[in-house]
């Protein structure tokens, strides 16, 4: 099956001066994705004729499918308008039923209509008009070639539901598409290049149609399978054998096979396991707690956290013993220690975790640099805790700090090895 | 002089697909706008050879200054760096510097290094290496007819960190660029078409030279007022001037004139007044802690939160009445009060301040519906508290009732009337 590509070009000075965040090209980007269309170019192009024009012929180079946003309407002097009539050589002319969905839609507004929003009906001879529900600038849909130009408003809501409603079901009709099926492996607590090294093997055998893509953010790796083919429930198939495969190898990094975040994974294995828990925090100042809480019925495993900021709270409010402190210092193992378990009897749950670290970027000596950080677990069986050296950057290592301490619930929940868990 | 321009090209398979926000390319324009660069076109391109290649050319044409990330990076095949050896024609060679740059933050991480990793101080000899204080892919610089191409990690905090303390000096000092001054207006509490119809005048008798930009975002506005020209401090005293006639339209919604946030705002008063403080957290589950301890030296004026999320924490931990609790339900005024008097006991801190609220999506009732939040401030005069009715989403009702408390407590801090606030 050929593969069919696609090319974005956003039009409008506000995205190129950074005063708005071009949203469109990732919407047509996840949108293309799904519907199995390679795109294989986004370009953001200033309300400028020659900028404009040569991103058309370059994209008509490109790919399959151009889809254009913006430079409609009266204010942008319709140049978009203008130059696609010029690019596919086209005489204009006024559309009736266009004039009358813009009457309709001031007169349901309440608002005058002035010669500038007349103007909207003014469209090339050339496109296929396409009705926009909720707006005054229709979209236009040219073909050349075997290949399809499709401009559509600027405003995000109004592209949205265009391309969802109309330009995508035409596209269907249009090209003949593939399935293609996603699959995300959540990886925490490994460098990429150690996790490279590790499935190496395993992805240099992928087949051909599925391809494996590396998306790194704050302190974790998220691994991408992405399978194209004829058939979606075969290539699912396909890639739950691949991760099956991969499983062994990397099991202890993993929290997700899917869409959950670490957080979430969490909150489904307490909620799973019928466990509650409570957070002791220094270092991540209430983040462990703000993360949990992001989750809608956080209050069925979540009860509560103690962020003790100061020594004197980790003493009154928790119940840490200000000799502990004072002899081992608020960044040690016997403080981490005392934090988890006195969350746990607090708040009354089975777990307590607690963070204790000098994030930076102050605050620093020889034997505890910035980035020294002291994470705690405690539940029935005991307390266990972890020494972490992370980074110099104040939220990196409270993001990072997250991230290992739900990670190491997770393992321990699971019944694994978390002490093994090195960072 | 001379209109300075930029292109950028931000590379990467995951950009295309839409399985990462290419936030790279809204940073940079940004950036080049705040700099007086125009930028002239976005690109995004995958990791194939011809659509880099084809990139470059095509920039090359265009801008004075082209700005690449991505593509670097050993599961990459550092296809990036290879592509412009052959685009500027040079040798590659490894560099020592980098080599040890990259060996030390291993060692420094405790892990090891594999053959993959020494690859990242395999660099073409035409360009400047620009250090990665905080990663291993360095940077590079080339230039070529008076032209500029630097190539950055496609990592944002990396990216955002090198090109602001490195590459926009350097920028600076190889091209002549107009004097352009910002300056922020942040603005909390007020809907932006209110805000509009309050500043219209004055905004419509702005001087052609000073631009004004409306930038919302979560619960808040930005306003940004730009200035051009030849002197600097001819127009920060031009800026100067509009912010004193605006002044008097907007002060009771304005938290700051510049670049602070919320946040910063409250500890600067904090910290000036010699006060203390102390969070009581139900529907905001710690946000407002984390929001006060991402700023360096928090402990000065932050001392602790109790994340009270179930009803029985509100009572153990913090002393609520019970009764209080079985009477007026957990989402009250009673309640408020209550936690933000006990807050500031507990923590023993000169301020205390209590969020509970039904955050959704579910949990709502007729009386209570979601977004109905009480906030409560106590201090050395006594306790007072505040209903808030905000939206269905549970995310966004988060961060408004973060933003409304500490705008509410930077008023108090004042000895503004903060009970005025309407949400």
């Amino acid at each position: 099956m050929k593969t069919i590509t696609a090319e974005t070009i956003t039009i409008g000075d506000e995205i190129l001066y950074g005063q708005i965040v071009d949203t469109n090209s990732h919407f047509f980007s996840v949108a293309l994705d799904k519907a199995g269309v390679k795109v294989v170019r986004r370009t953001s192009v200033g309300d400028t004729r020659n900028a404009i024009l040569n991103a058309l012929h370059a994209a008509e180079q490109t790919a399959d499918i151009v889809l254009i946003t913006g430079g409609l309407g009266p204010t942008k002097d319709d140049i978009t308008k203008k130059l696609l009539a010029e690019f596919f050589d086209s005489e204009m002319y006024s559309d009736e039923a266009v004039l009358q969905h813009v009457t309709d839609l001031f007169t349901s507004r309440g608002r005058a209509m002035n010669d500038l929003n007349k103007l909207q009906a003014w469209l090339p001879k050339k496109c296929k008009v396409i009705h926009n529900a909720v707006g005054t600038a229709p979209g236009m849909w040219f073909e050349r070639n075997g290949k399809v130009f499709v401009s559509m408003p600027g405003v995000p809501h109004e592209t949205e539901k265009m391309f969802t409603e109309i330009i995508l079901p035409k596209l269907r009709q249009t090209f003949q598409l593939p399935e293609i099926v996603h699959r995300f492996i959540k990886v925490i607590n490994i460098a990429e290049s150690a996790l490279a090294e590790l499935i190496e093997q395993w992805e240099d055998a992928l087949p051909e149609h599925i391809k494996l893509a590396y998306l790194p953010s704050k302190g974790q790796i998220r691994l991408r399978l992405t399978a194209m083919g004829a058939s979606a429930s075969v290539l699912h198939q396909e890639i739950d054998e691949q991760i099956e495969k991969v499983k062994p190898l990397i099991t202890k990094y993993v929290y997700a096979y899917g869409e959950d975040e670490i957080e979430q994974t969490v909150a489904k294995l307490l909620l799973a396991q019928g466990k509650t828990i409570a957070t002791a925090e220094s270092c991540t100042g209430g983040l462990v707690a703000h993360s949990l809480t992001t989750i809608a019925g956080a209050s069925k495993y979540f009860l509560g956290s103690a962020v003790v900021y100061s020594n004197a709270a980790k003493a009154d409010i928790l119940g840490v013993n200000p000799d502990t402190i004072e002899e081992f210092g608020a960044v040690s193992e016997e403080t981490a220690r005392q934090m988890a378990k006195f969350a746990r009897q607090k708040f009354k749950t089975t777990i307590g975790i607690a963070t204790t670290g000098v994030a930076g970027p102050d605050g620093g000596t020889p034997e505890k640099p910035v980035g020294t950080v002291w994470i705690a677990y405690a539940d029935e069986n005991g307390v266990s805790a972890k020494k972490l050296s992370l980074t110099k950057d104040r939220i990196l290592n409270i993001n990072m700090t997250k991230n290992f301490i739900l990670n190491y619930v997770r393992i321990k929940l699971l019944g694994g090895d978390a002490d093994a868990l090195v960072r």
